[in-house]
């Protein structure tokens, strides 16, 4: 079997461990994670690397260097997923590090690879992300292990029960200063399927501003109040989507996007007395995204003002734009580059583990392409020539590393 | 008391009759209408009237004309009311008829009166409208009896379970040709109020065109699909409810409305692949609505089509506009300026017992300010003194009509 068809063949492998039979679901330290530590415990002693899992149900594999003292390369991403997941998302970059390490067939560098499975990325079971690598960088906080889930579960509890031991968090931090952490990750996005290329050197994640829009008019009978008497909060709601539209396409690698709207009361004889809407908003320039925001709510202010409506917004996430860094950027194009493959440096505008390992180390990402540009569903794929690819680049990525460390 | 006093605290005294405590809801012959046929019947009583319930559950009062073999006027509106109510759709129509009847004190005329309570109007527990005036127009068919509502209950079965007898609907038809059908009703819309006047002629009852209208496209995660490359079924949609708003604006007295919106998967974080929208067109002349209609759905595929995305629709209601008779309007008006009140002709954009009633005999309206145009909600008022505006228009009316079938 081919490497990228045995990387494909255990991603598929670990899908199957869920929640929800019929679908991939599996949040933090929910009961089928034991069976993912299972299996990857398995691959990463075959590919040579002694397994723990730490308190903060991280999967840690480490690969030896030459030497006892050597500093480590961390390689990670993440084993949870959303709900009705596909079988890549975070599993890929975790699947694809044991691949690297397994490919060095033994052969030890001047420096050890640690790769790491995280507990949780996604933020789904707590309301808040990164509960895995917060732990690796020492910001898992008491206060974060309290937070508690739907069913009053904490973190704290749940890392109870699943036989482990909260109050070692602290050893679950990273000692001393890794070289840097490389995570695999699939874009999730339609760009380089685009450009038709496999890989994407990531420069930096995107900040994100989220924040809930809503316009307040009055709900009045469909048939018997005339146009120019009306107080339509979906119409003013509708007008500001278009500007919502226009001001991203107008500022260049901008993003702005209303997925959710919810209108009251909500019936087709009434018109809307009030809406809802989501708006999130991201860019890699923080003052960009800001002044983005900011002309989307005094648009609102305006759109409001004209129909007599009332807008108001609450900010719900305010995260800054997070820089890879520049040194292990051009070793990863020099990677992708000598593997033959085109050098693409592209930003994420999704955030990533990557993003929070940031605080603690330097930091870089592979895209792979996303067929389709699909995620977060059951149809999410990846090629596995874009796996032997991203494989390669990582061989390469490693040599180089080792050179730069000689 | 002054009789307008009387008449709102007798609506207010009905709206205590309710399924749910603390608002106001009453479906077609639910456990409440018991209580409200006995304050009626004690009330029409009063009024010299003999009283029976029908098959259909109609209250029916009828005050005898000074000949047995008189014709009769029929004055009437429904007893049900839509979930969390106000106290007077409906209701002050019946009371304002009984009140008319009291007003004559005795007083017998050529003809004969009956105030007619209809049992349901707006279409909530089965959905479907007009079960009590279909009955006396005797379209009320085994097809209609046979609907079931949420429980499984048929129109038949909620009539047997009232101590009624679903065999006997057919003596609930009018025999006979009647002088007419006239129905009080508050306007359930701002415009009386907006000109400042008291009362308006119904003129005639809107069409309606009532639709689903569609859009879909991809959902993609909202930060890593660029503007150009999203088939955003959201954006789309939120252009469109614009065009229809433009659509409306622009021909005169045309209403048109989007009131309910559902965006799926409705994450503020994914882009829309799919909305959902309610379309509701209305106006009096039906050739005016159906253009609107087709340019609406023409806008709609422009859209889509230049947005990648597809627009689909499914019509749920084609109501044609129903006329109110022209003999009556004029009597109607004139009866109003013999009260001191100015003459206002109006349309009604809303659906009402007079549209049923209209296929049999010559029908009217008289529609009541609605302070804040505000209906269908706990804050639905009316006026003391447009209640005494509207019983004396009333009193005037029936005069005329006596007058003219001297």
């Amino acid at each position: 079997m081919g490497i990228g068809q045995e990387v494909v063949e255990r991603c598929r492998k670990l899908a199957t461990h869920t929640e929800e039979p019929g679908f991939i679901t599996r949040t933090f330290l929910s009961e089928p994670m034991h069976c993912v530590h299972a299996d990857l415990r398995a691959w990463m002693e075959q590919a040579g690397m002694s397994v723990h899992v730490d308190a903060a149900g991280n999967m840690r594999g480490h690969y030896g260097g030459a030497r006892a003292d050597a500093p480590k390369l961390i390689v990670g991403s993440h084993l949870d997923t959303v709900p009705h997941a596909g079988a890549f998302d975070g599993i890929l970059g975790v699947v694809l590090g044991v691949a690297l390490v397994k490919a060095l067939d033994g052969r030890r560098l001047r420096f050890g690879i640690e790769v790491v499975g995280f507990s949780e990325e996604e933020g789904v079971r707590f309301g808040f992300p990164f509960i895995g690598s917060r732990a690796l960088v020492g910001s898992l906080d008491d206060a974060l292990l309290a937070r508690r889930d739907a069913h009053g579960v904490s973190v704290a509890d749940a890392i109870r029960a699943f036989a482990l031991n909260p109050a070692a968090i602290g050893d679950a931090r990273v000692n001393g200063l890794p070289l840097g952490y490389l995570e695999f990750h699939i874009e999730q996005g339609p760009v380089l399927e685009s450009l038709n290329i496999p890989l994407g050197v990531v420069t930096s994640i995107a900040g994100q501003s989220r924040l809930e829009v809503k316009f307040e008019g009055k709900a009045n009978h469909a048939g018997t109040t005339p146009m120019h008497l009306r107080r339509d909060a979906l119409a003013g709601a509708a007008e500001w989507i278009g500007a919502v539209e226009r001001e991203a396409a107008a500022v260049p690698s901008l993003v702005a996007t209303v997925g959710k709207i919810e209108a009251e009361p909500g019936a087709g004889n009434v018109i809307a007395g009030s809406v809802r809407t989501s708006l999130d908003v991201r860019h890699t320039k923080d003052e960009v995204r800001a002044a983005a925001v900011k002309h989307l709510l005094d648009a609102a202010q305006q759109i409001a003002a004209r129909r007599d409506l009332v807008a108001s917004s609450e900010l719900r996430l305010d995260q800054a734009a997070v820089a890879m860094d520049a040194r292990l950027i051009e070793m990863l194009g020099c990677a992708a580059r000598d593997g033959g493959y085109p050098e693409h440096r592209m930003h994420s505008g999704a955030g990533h583990d990557a993003m929070v390992m940031a605080e603690r180390m330097p930091a870089a990402m592979l895209f792979l392409r996303s067929p389709g540009g699909i995620s977060h569903h059951p149809d999410e794929a990846v090629l596995e020539s874009d796996v032997v690819a991203a494989l390669a680049t990582g061989l390469h990525f490693v040599h180089q590393l080792e050179r730069a460390n000689g």
